[in-house]
């Protein structure tokens, strides 16, 4: 059974980024300041972001273009591979076809160095010495570390604590770009402190490790904060993906019918599927678009569209956003990548538009899926790129019971080298489902934050 | 600073292998049978390998036609890319330009499924229901149960001991993909429980190892065995890695100067070496040869070249290479790859000619090489690869030192992602140089068998 590859010539990586929000029928709401409770101006961001990326967050232009410097690092891996999964088709016996994008390709093994590269760019071209940031499962912090040793930054990565002890070989891999790795919560910040004073054994979250990103962003003049996934200008570097994609698909001669992304912040999901909304808003091509989360943090599925902090500290601005609420701190799962407890604003500002659905998938369920890849197309998918397959999978079965044959495409956002002992504990019967945390969600949602808007 | 990749499209994945048996002034001396000391024919090795690779075991053409089914799998990932380290140029502030080819790009992260491919398909031809192999560090025991994935053919790998405890994530992406994995030393052969009850606390070599594997392909009519490197055909699979980069140094404007490929049993190296070796036999184009091997590990460089078993066990045929002796362990080193007690045949033969160079490094060095590399190109090699880099690195510094820009093309045969705990340790100073073990291997050698040619 052959592989089919469709690959572009280096030629064709984009040259300009996508911004949906030339697209949108209505703009996303605004961005608060916790104290005024009013729109906050650029001025507001300038102790925390290069003003390159507060101008790109704030853009209504189409395309901003890609700078040559950027470009030229994007060249090692992209324009990244875009399959067929012939194997898989076989095995699952679906009339459907069944594409995935490859984001895997990159030297640190996810989609994340999309964001990373242009933003240690634009840090450095406004002589920024450092960057701080989170990361959750290591994807982030390993990207960020390695863009950073390319473009001579120092990096600070607040690691969550569970995937600081699940996931030592990313942390290895951060350390190894140069990178200096605290778990998170840390003593190093009053937001640590606070968390650690009352939770001596917290797990931590990506709530809790922004918190103390942006708080040694906030107190250093030479350090800025880098945030991986939320923000505008994140999903919009990532749309680099689904640009691409674009190409290959017309390659493939088939216009996917649904398209399917794993949603933690939502920075993969907005890549691959922000291009073809486009499309959809302008009236030019019709395309379901199906975000998987994990049902341990169910923030579009489950979560509340409100303002809400995008921290556990509360030192960020206020976002409107499904949100779980901010001090609530998922389950320990494997997909560390996805235990958000927000969802980028961009995201659920589509969904209210009904534009994109929905749906959750139990842990157990996404590596039975990524067991099931692997063994067909040979690539280990990282247990967040679980969720995409095991969403894909779920709709290829889905054509073969109706009898219909549908094109779909997911995102394999990632490979999962380094989660290897999630694997290994999946098959020694070790891993859980998590019931969907009902009380821990309605406690943190109590405790939004009373915004007039 | 731009990184640089040369891409072939896939309609330039070599249509047949390269077999430089067709091209040597001198063909290698044959493979005796340890009871007769006579030359084996093919159906000695009917009960252990399916005919047709030991027709390629033997072949004298120059060119062996790449099956369609073989190149359908192999367009997953071929045509390799093969990048300009500018990077690394640059941080060595070297005059030298540096070319590597990247073979980390598999699904299983190594060359190896170049050859566990064909290996599989060709015995599935066969009728064969299951392999059993041995593997070091884990590449070529996932690349091989990867295969059987794709063919539907059952695996049995057995891993030396200090990779079985060293690297679990090697060990688990075997077990995901399907295949059923031992330590060994084990107690399911004889070979492994007479080793065990001399020495319970063996860490194996990969000498044992293929011993154990051997035993049960030789005692399971449904079983045949697969080796990862040492024999002909096995290097010859490998030799699209040279084709590919012919043509991509032909894309570059360049030529080599030196080509640098680390040593275990070889594959990797004659991959990469063999088409330009070929060339220069033929009196086409010349250029220098360098094979770089664990200091620990030293088969070419302080090994002896005679006729030597290839298992400890003394279960294979008699084969002519530079050897340490079938009985020596070599010390515990994370590049559990190039663990081997020997060298492939055709490699030891064109050292003899003088075809090639040899040298070796210590373990510190091969780390630090891979971190430098890391750093500046992005990619964390695996620790086998680290000491082509260290090779490469070492050419690179001569040129800076002589003022003379060379061309120095290595192969990166796979990254580290499952190898990280060697980079933690490392970071952490607990890895160590091993004095090259003078006293085991002269015991080794002296075991060497007496064989009259």
């Amino acid at each position: 059974m052959e592989t089919i590859k469709y690959f572009l010539s280096e030629d064709r990586i984009p040259r300009a980024w996508y911004n949906i929000q030339a697209d949108l029928p209505t703009p996303a709401p605004p961005v608060l300041h916790p104290g005024t409770g009013q729109p906050i101006g650029p001025g507001d961001l300038a102790p925390i972001f290069p003003m390159a990326l507060i101008m790109q967050e704030v853009s209504q232009e189409r395309y901003i273009e890609i700078p040559d410097e950027v470009r030229d690092v994007y060249r090692q891996w992209r324009p990244s591979p875009l399959y067929r999964a012939r194997r898989l088709e076989k095995a699952l016996d679906t009339p459907a076809k069944i594409y995935y994008k490859y984001e895997g390709v990159s030297p640190a093994g996810s989609h994340k160095p999309n964001t990373a590269v242009p933003q240690a760019y634009y840090n450095k071209v406004e002589g920024v010495k450092r960057l701080s940031t989170e990361t959750g499962a290591g994807q982030w912090g390993s990207s960020l570390a390695m863009a950073c040793a390319f473009f001579g930054l120092e990096c600070k990565v607040f690691m969550v604590r569970v995937s600081y002890d699940q996931k030592p070989y990313r942390r290895g891999l951060i350390e190894a770009y140069g990178a200096q790795v605290s778990a998170s919560p840390s003593n190093e910040t009053n937001t640590g402190r606070a968390i650690l004073a009352e939770y001596p054994d917290s797990t931590g979250s990506l709530g809790i490790a922004i918190s103390e990103a942006v708080e040694v962003a906030a107190t250093d003049p030479n350090t800025k904060y880098s945030l991986g996934s939320v923000l505008n200008h994140v999903l919009m570097h990532q749309t680099v993906i689904g640009l691409e994609t674009l190409e290959q698909m017309e390659m493939a001669g088939d216009y996917p019918d649904v398209i399917v992304g794993c949603t933690g912040g939502g920075s993969n999901f907005a890549g691959i599927t922000f291009p073809f909304i486009g499309r959809k808003l302008r009236g030019e091509a019709d395309v379901r678009i199906v975000a998987v989360e994990p049902a341990a943090c169910p923030s579009l599925t489950r979560g509340r569209y409100a303002y809400d902090f995008g921290d556990t500290g509360h030192l960020t601005p206020l976002v409107k956003m499904h949100t779980l609420g901010s001090t609530f701190v998922p389950p320990g799962i494997h997909a560390g990548g996805l235990r958000y407890h927000g969802m980028a604003p961009l995201v659920s500002h589509l969904l209210e538009l009904g534009q994109i659905e929905a749906t959750a998938t139990e842990q157990l369920d996404a590596f039975a899926a990524g067991v099931q890849f692997a063994r067909a197309e040979g690539i280990i998918p990282a247990p967040e790129a679980n969720h995409a397959v095991a969403g894909a999978i779920a709709e290829a079965l889905r054509c073969k019971q109706e009898g219909v044959s549908r094109v779909i495409l997911f995102n394999l956002c990632g490979h999962g080298h380094f989660d290897m002992q999630a694997y290994i504990d999946y098959a020694a019967g070790k891993l859980q489902n998590y019931a969907y945390p009902a009380e821990e969600i309605a406690m943190a949602l109590a405790g939004l934050p009373v915004v007039a808007a």
